[in-house]
């Protein structure tokens, strides 16, 4: 492909809610899902929650024409559920799983056991770059008192960090997935703002779909209404994001979601609604990709910082109280832990009166003794893994804050006109008049 | 610093064997380090097994003046292990989680709980920008019964791959740390080859140091003589890994390590020798930095990309056998976890017997029945930990099979002289004549 010609690309991401024999008409919706992949033929597919291997290599087979190739990411326990269909020949993978991602306690919710990951592939598009990114974020279970929001911060701020840096080399970035994140959260705010990915759906030139583009319905028969409260409509959380280069523009000529419902079937394809992107791929950089790369108005480049900083500083005190939790059950677990062991000691000692003094009776029922010894061992062995489960939480969170200190250090000297790059005569000699810890002004 | 300038760039690299109470003179060795690292001001500072923050921090303090910036990489129970000093600005910082490291259960290796993992800094050199990589794979205790091999394989090659995917916008890379790999192992070939990353002590100018380079003698007190062999004197498993661009070369012109003892001192900085590289950079592209981006030689680069496809067949049947060992020991967990099902459920219907028939006599004693009932539920537990452990230990390695085979595909097609960039007709037509598992004709 010449550069200055256009390409257009057809983009799909669907959450398949893909739970064998939990999720309600799982195969059956499957089976429409392969039905009409193969005969939309988008050039790149993207599904999330595709949760047993066998749904993607029936997949797969189905696909074997339209798509020949595919790549399903692996990880965690049950898997990523992450898996991606193409016309074009896929050249690479990577995957990076977020650091955190819930409690394993919290096995009715199940995150934790997914191993919830960032998934990339490299495809050539003619003599043009793709990197392609597919993911899904933890769940938001409860708006209002939201637990996992220190998690799913750190996971978009891992999410942008993988994307920033995997990507210099790509001529288009496309994302793609279920972010479980409403459009103004501090996550997407995070995410746009810092890799400078553009919303399809706020920028395409034509839409067709739910009202505010919303992709978990209240109309879906599988979405529970009670859930959705206060948002009576549905909730945006699903989304198609792009970036051009330097050298390439990207554009979102249309965008379709579906409406809860499919023509001739009696169910849709999934909870969630299917998001479909027309994209135009072209040589020319027009105004609104030139950000992209260099910024050519500089107002609007200390705007974006400034805003950078402070999406930075917000998610980094979202961290801090992410910590302050983690701190405060790792000491329960640890208190919980010593307490445990006294009650063995207590038990042990009160036992072991009668076999110092021979002859005394022996004051505790045997049937009480086993329990409560028994008690103490699970007391001691829960505790043990809690604390050190919840030392991971606390380390993975402070790399996260110690990450976001140094990387607003760099924004904010950058947002002072201060030259980034380093006189030369700075490279060998002593840094002097540069204190040790002015790049993290807030510490 | 104009493209045409010379820069020389130091850069050290430790492992510190800084396990708190249990190396030997741990704090007095960090006050040596700290004040050789004072002394010399090398650029860059990397290193290994700093497994305590405390000693980062007062590192951090030590070395406020001649490097003023510093990262320390949090990851896992106990941490990363990984520290980095610079005298130039770190820009941003990114942490890569290695997705297999040892078991949790071989506490006495202790592997598992340090989270290794491969850390990133963006530096500014001027108006260069050099990526600095900093890693720590998983010990090799035995040789010739290495059960770690597909774990550290597995580790190599997601090292590579984070590499590559991340150091596309690098002028230079510079990959320091302990890779407990011999010259000529499988990991090592594979990163060295895939990335492009050259040997420092093999191309370097001028070399000082111990015999064949090694980092881990004999001679060292602190190392064990008896794990070393059959290397009578010692073994090379630290390196500083380099790389240019198509703009800038780098070269090494003078390679140290230090030799087991440290003048006026009673003992040496750690029981790894220190790494030292005098790095030279430039903006001419040499013959030996050519084959850093497109080839000029077809013949070398074919020879290099069949080496390449040898090698990761290799790696692939080694995390084959990963694969094989793992749902061996997922098998005996499940089989071990249905017997103490069964023992349960037939200490329960013993005890039964005597209940249903009424009168009968109780044919358990009581502390037995305790103790068995206890034994099961403990049998459970750790069968279904041991479960979820190598299920997830199978998915990583699965994970890493696939990219290999896809990965694979890519390399031989390349070889076969094929073009890789497809032609434009071919981006919205249907992908006649190409078979679905064409890319991985090993499959």
């Amino acid at each position: 492909m010449a550069n200055t010609d256009l390409v257009s690309l057809r983009v799909f991401s669907l959450n398949c809610w893909g739970i064998r024999y939990l999720s309600k008409h799982c195969p059956q919706r499957y089976a429409m899902i392969g039905e009409m992949l193969c005969k939309e033929e988008h050039d790149i597919v993207l599904l999330q929650e595709v949760w047993s291997e066998k749904d993607y290599l029936n997949l797969k087979k189905k696909l074997a024409c339209s798509h020949p190739h595919s790549h399903y990411f692996k990880s965690g326990v049950i898997g990523s559920g992450l898996a991606m269909f193409s016309k074009h020949r896929i050249q690479d993978t990577f995957l990076f799983r977020y650091s955190l991602n819930g409690y394993p306690y919290m096995a009715h919710h199940g995150d934790w056991f997914g191993g919830k990951a960032v998934g990339m592939a490299i495809l050539n598009l003619g003599s043009l770059t793709a990197h392609v990114y597919v993911t899904h974020l933890h769940a938001e279970y409860c708006r209002e008192k939201d637990s996992y929001l220190p998690h799913r911060v750190v996971q978009a701020w891992e999410l942008q960090q993988f994307i920033r840096h995997t990507s210099a080399g790509a001529d288009v970035i496309i994302l793609g997935g279920d972010l479980n994140m409403h459009p103004q959260d501090l996550g997407n705010r995070l995410l746009r703002t810092y890799t400078g990915l553009r919303d399809c759906y706020l920028e395409t030139a034509k839409f067709d779909g739910c009202e505010d583009g919303i992709t978990l319905i209240a109309d879906n028969p599988f979405t529970s209404k009670k859930e959705l409260v206060p948002f009576d409509k549905g909730i945006r959380i699903d989304y198609i994001l792009i970036k051009g280069s330097s050298k390439t523009s990207i554009h979102c000529d249309v965008m379709r979601t579906t409406k809860g419902s499919v023509a001739d079937s009696p169910f849709p394809y999934s909870d969630h609604e299917a998001l479909t992107a027309e994209l135009r791929l072209g040589s020319h950089v027009t105004a609104d990709t030139a950000d992209d790369g260099q910024a050519k108005n500089k107002d609007s480049a200390a705007g974006k910082l400034a805003e950078l900083v402070d999406i930075v500083t917000e998610a980094r005190t979202e961290v801090k109280v992410g910590i302050h939790c983690a701190e405060r059950m790792r000491y329960t677990s640890a208190r919980t832990g010593v307490m445990g062991l006294a009650l063995l000691f207590l038990e042990l000692a009160i036992a072991a009166v009668p076999w110092l003094a021979l002859g005394a009776e022996q004051p505790f029922p045997r049937t009480s003794f086993y329990l409560l010894a028994a008690l103490c061992f699970a007391i001691l062995l829960t505790t043990f893994l809690l604390y050190v489960f919840y030392t991971m939480e606390l380390k993975s969170l402070q790399g996260a804050e110690d990450q976001m200190r140094l990387a607003l250090g760099s924004l904010q000297e950058k947002l002072r006109g201060f030259p980034v790059a380093q006189p030369h005569s700075a490279l060998r000699g002593p840094p002097e008049g540069r204190e040790p810890g002015a790049f993290a002004p807030e510490e």
